[in-house]
């Protein structure tokens, strides 16, 4: 029996990787897919095709709400993404968002009895979220190794995270090898409802970058 | 100013208690209550009765389904509530949900810059939860002071955890010396809509031997 993971998909660029490299590594997918409101509904509908595509086990959308956190471009419509670099953390930065993924992530790991929860984080080409660190990883799975009665009973999890020294031309090289088709992928923060993306924002500028640095042509759709 | 804290209250014995702890302790006190789609609607009224009577600065109902948690009797309505002392960790354990209930705390923590949550586990008249102990709870709390961008920058965050070492009748002494009454909260796990306890379930038990160990008059409204 192959071993069971969960993997948490955005349907962005680097999410869709993970899922085919833990898929290419054997283990039966389980894509975990939050829908906590953010400004648009493309990326749902890329993680759902790329689920699909990749013919995981099960793929789950858990909603929660979290309109509330009103300090976070991604969940406050009033706040304007920004399409210049940012200094410092950026306004898209979302308060605890990997820990609430990883969160849900490990309490379906333990209800289908599966060891392995991947996410796509990246300590190289990144915007400066601190949780996307190495350190934060490392004590998120000493927490979640205290925290479930899975891991009482001595069934330690895992956390992979595949990319976190890779930059994003080396993950692009990473799908492209493992079957990413990522005209697929949405990683634009201000997507249309059809997933065109605008070019500008900090996710858009850094795939752009990967694609040219990996020398692959772009196929992303951008708005005109 | 006072100090800003965030309260998980979920309605119950232990949590109403915790609120009136940190306000006796001077913290200006916004309460958290998680609606996950437990069995049973009585605890979010119980918790917003609290929160109204102790004038709490805000309160906020989050709303996540987590009905999808199969292996859980309190998330899972095909799953009977024991009505007899359990062997090992009961069936009422919910994956990962102390950690879960955490998190959005920390998240609203972070947006209005609070550096102290508080949580009423126990670790002694409890229910054999591993996310109760206090080893959890440390880990917790060092993974949270790496997850966040106000850590970073020096903020840290405290978890409060005021009854670890309490006994039920402790507890409730507290919580009387501290004005709660206890008349309003809600612990059984298969309460009615009107707030009727079973009198048969753990939770129900604990409290119902905290009261009399106490020398308190139990004022639960139980079915009859």
């Amino acid at each position: 029996m192959s071993k069971k993971a969960i993997i948490l998909l955005s349907g962005g660029l680097d999410s869709s990787t993970v899922l085919a490299i833990a898929r290419a590594e054997g283990y039966e997918c389980y894509a975990l897919t939050i829908n906590y409101r953010q400004r648009h509904n493309a990326e749902l509908v890329a993680a759902r095709n790329i689920a699909n595509f990749f013919e995981v086990k099960d793929f789950k959308i858990v909603d929660i709400d979290l309109s509330w956190l009103k300090s976070s471009a991604l969940t406050n419509k009033n706040i304007s993404i920004p399409e210049n670099p940012s200094i410092g953390i950026p306004v898209t930065y979302v308060p605890a968002r990997n820990t609430i993924m990883m969160t849900l992530a490990l309490a379906w790991a333990e209800t289908i009895k599966s060891q392995n929860i991947f996410i796509g984080v990246n300590s190289v080409d990144y915007s400066g979220y601190p949780d996307c660190r190495p350190e934060y990883i490392e004590s998120f799975q000493n927490m979640a190794n205290l925290a479930t009665k899975s891991a009482v009973e001595g069934n330690k999890i895992k956390i992979h995270t595949p990319l976190i020294e890779m930059t994003k031309a080396e993950i692009i090289l990473k799908g492209i090898k493992n079957q990413v088709d990522y005209k697929m992928t949405v990683s634009c923060y201000q997507a249309t409802e059809n997933g065109l993306a605008c070019g500008k924002c900090d996710s858009c500028r850094l795939r752009i970058e990967g694609f040219e640095s990996a020398k692959i042509e772009d196929p992303t759709n951008y708005k005109t």
